[in-house]
């Protein structure tokens, strides 16, 4: 009895049962079509396999070292956000609401004191990481690629001892799988309401996880189907701590998929591709080539980026500018008598907010936004909090501050003049604003970020062992280090 | 700061960002539009509240009698159910895989020595009702109704102490809450691939969970949002253990749903109805008025159904026949000349096996499910396996039948002739199989499933207590009895 046989007697059944109920008239003409059309997949490629194959197999010796760096970088940019943000209402709920169920204490919450089973660890771990939205992405369908994987895959090291090397091609890999499914199918998945972090997310916990457990093909084929019926997130939640939840859930999922898997517990071996099956359900569009043309030798993750700056990336461009000129002339706020900054025309649609009164509403201000980086050369989490704010200093200058809608300004871009009292004038034009795919963040602004994130809740000598951590991560004998590291 | 403003700012963000990397051209028009069409859902009932509001409110004194007593006989089938499924492959994979991570040892795995957290017994029992492909059916789009919501409750009974009058009336709400749901999407989310006992059944765990916790409004409205981002289930699994987990996940999903709730964990108001909501990522179709219309007066769970034998529903009015001829005749088989039964067409296309050599293959064959159910009376689980496929009384019964197609005979109907070796002719018509809605299951034969169902596993007068709890489940003091009492 194969799952088709099987799937036809269940279908044909279902359409049975409803005629002898005389209630087929709630079946309308498609979905009919649909219970007969098993065959017409046969065609596709076999994808679920595929990614099975390249999930248990692939090498490290294999990975570019372009992009082995790039999966470094990612990982460092995880720890931060993740430890970062384990003091955040999500983060404490989820830890209130299952600190009573949790199994043996085996995984540390990063930023935290508290250890978990590691299946919780990996959903908390995994909400902290994107609670302050900071965490990487690959733009090509803004997936934030690292937060499902690292959060499953770190968890898991705390209770399988592995390498630093192993654990990097599972990461690797868990981040390729998640983002060329993303590829697959957006952007009509991403347009019906789907936060694909999360319905992707799934597959790049499952498979990396599964790949430190050393799944063979077959099992790794029922890792990805067992991931495929848990898709994760909706973008209605925007707004709301189910946001961060998404990753999370994500990584708990996934890697229970590969738990299971690992036991012998059966999926579809077409889970992907075949008929009901996961690209069917989650889009109109799936281009399956996305997922397999250069397998193993293009890398989606050597595109990845990360947000130098806590608020909307609109406002990244004038927040380069303004630390440019405060590193190059340490401008006295005192001594200004006028900004002027020409923007590209959506800055004032999404940041034009004037007065914020509160760390939230100073994300959509432009010209808070302006003068706290302006005064203090930094754009992150500190330059969002209540108290920044309500600075003195700061609600001073920003009266100062004139934005220009300019046409000619792309997205990227902000051109940025400071009149001084003394009458001199300042200017500092941003081509490609940081962070951008144009203009990567360098490794020392990475580092300052992450200081920025831990600032409070790490030690900065913590802080700095940590980073050191996470830049050897290849070469590292047990990389289960970065948690117990980035606990306190 | 709304959670449409953040969606606002984060999706034209998206937009913005695409399009400063030069890759807009990736947005099609549709998505464009999709992403300025926030407004267009403010006519739209708020679904969320209004099941939050019954959820947290609607009183065990409003549900009729009829409907109590359907609820019971729901839960009596789900409890045989997951007794009987105990010992199945999927059953064990889990519980192997998921031993090492279990948290505190509260709540018993239905027909086994073992205690875990409730979120993980939630899930196996889950998995357990299912496996054997044995559990109630609301017919009207083919959910499962209980399997999710039965199986978070009764693990939470045992982590917090409620009444059978709470406990069951919890159980109404879930069951009607994910009933209601199905209707609301149904078909198209079904044609699409998803399975619908996962992908509802999270709501119903989430709801029956979230009542049993005391949730008031407010944190029943983000129980239902978490569960909302957390679907379960594709058709593509039929025919694995996946679609066992299905329920499972289901209900460990709505019950993590639920507790984090409990501790102020947010989601978005408008989670089912809203835009990039539950509705339009999940279906075409959307009907609100499914949940909305006499919320509270009508119920779905009053149309719940039970599969009285072990094999393809196209079969039981055959196997109703011969158990009839059985009871009333005492036929012997070895005084059978021949066998002919009148059947609907599409028994052939799935039932047509005439040499079936295992107990798999015996649910797919119409000759062996008359020749044992006319030797034994019975069609439960013992029916269909090897030793039955095998037994060579069976194997000589089955040559003698011939299997008439014929179009006046419904689906639910069957009409057999059996001519004895002394010219004697027995005749019987089912003309509304038993298990259809025209013809439900007496409590005696859902007792009888029952007992089929444990034999093996739990000691007879063990069985008979457990049945006699279930009876009386809306009086007891403490329904977690029901647990304890089903464990070996």
């Amino acid at each position: 009895m194969t799952d088709t046989n099987r799937r036809q007697v269940f279908q044909s059944t279902a359409g049975v049962l409803l005629a002898g109920l005389g209630i087929t008239d709630s079946i309308p003409a498609r979905s009919a079509e649909v219970f007969s059309s098993s065959q017409k997949i046969s065609s596709v490629e076999p994808v679920t396999k595929i990614l099975a194959q390249f999930a248990a197999k692939a090498n490290a010796d294999q990975v570019p070292a372009s992009v082995k760096k790039e999966a470094t970088r990612t990982l460092l940019n995880w720890v931060g956000c993740a430890v970062g943000g384990s003091r955040q209402d999500a983060t404490n709920r989820a830890v209130k609401a299952l600190q009573e169920f949790s199994g043996p204490a085996k995984a540390n919450l990063l930023g935290r004191s508290e250890k978990f089973d590691i299946l919780n660890a990996a959903l908390i771990n995994g909400i902290s990481s994107h609670v302050l939205d900071y965490d990487d992405t690959h733009l090509k369908k803004i997936i934030h690629p690292a937060g499902p994987v690292a959060s499953a895959l770190l968890a898991l090291s705390q209770h399988r001892p592995t390498t630093g090397r192993e654990f990097m091609n599972a990461l690797v890999i868990g981040c390729e799988i998640e983002c060329r499914l993303g590829n697959a199918v957006y952007p009509d998945h991403y347009a019906k309401g789907w936060h694909i972090t999360g319905t992707t997310g799934v597959f790049g916990a499952a498979t990396a996880a599964g790949r430190l457990l050393g799944l063979d093909e077959t099992n790794m084929v029922h890792a990805i189907g067992i991931a495929a019926s848990q898709p994760v997130g909706l973008k209605v939640q925007f707004g709301s701590d189910t946001k961060s939840f998404h990753p999370g859930k994500a990584a708990q999922n996934g890697l229970l998929a590969a738990l299971l898997a690992e036991k012998g517990f059966t999926a579809s071996t077409v889970a992907l591709e075949g008929f009901d099956g996961w690209g069917q359900a989650v889009s109109t569009k799936q281009d399956w080539t996305e997922v397999t043309s250069d397998l193993g030798q293009r890398y989606e993750l050597g595109l990845n980026t990360y947000k130098p700056f806590a608020c909307g990336i609109v406002a990244h461009p004038s927040i380069d500018a303004a630390i440019e000129l405060h590193n190059q002339h340490h401008v006295n706020p005192d001594q200004i008598e006028a900004i002027e900054v020409k923007v590209h025309p959506l800055v004032l649609n999404l940041m034009g907010k004037t007065e914020p009164r509160t760390g939230l509403e100073s994300k959509f201000s432009i010209y808070h936004a302006i003068a706290i980086s302006l005064i203090t050369g930094r754009g992150g989490e500190q330059a969002f909090t209540d108290s920044a704010a309500q600075n003195a200093q700061v609600i001073n200058l920003r009266k100062k501050i004139k934005v220009v809608v300019d046409p000619a300004i792309k997205a990227d871009q902000a051109d940025m003049r400071i009149v001084q009292k003394n009458g001199d004038v300042l200017h500092q034009f941003i081509e490609h604003a940081v962070g951008s795919q144009n203009h990567p963040m360098s490794d020392a602004q990475l580092e300052d970020k992450f200081n920025g994130l831990t600032e409070g809740i790490l030690k900065p000598e913590q802080s700095h062992q940590l980073i050191n951590l996470c830049w050897r991560v290849w070469e590292l004998e047990n990389p289960s280090l970065i948690a117990t590291n980035a606990a306190v």
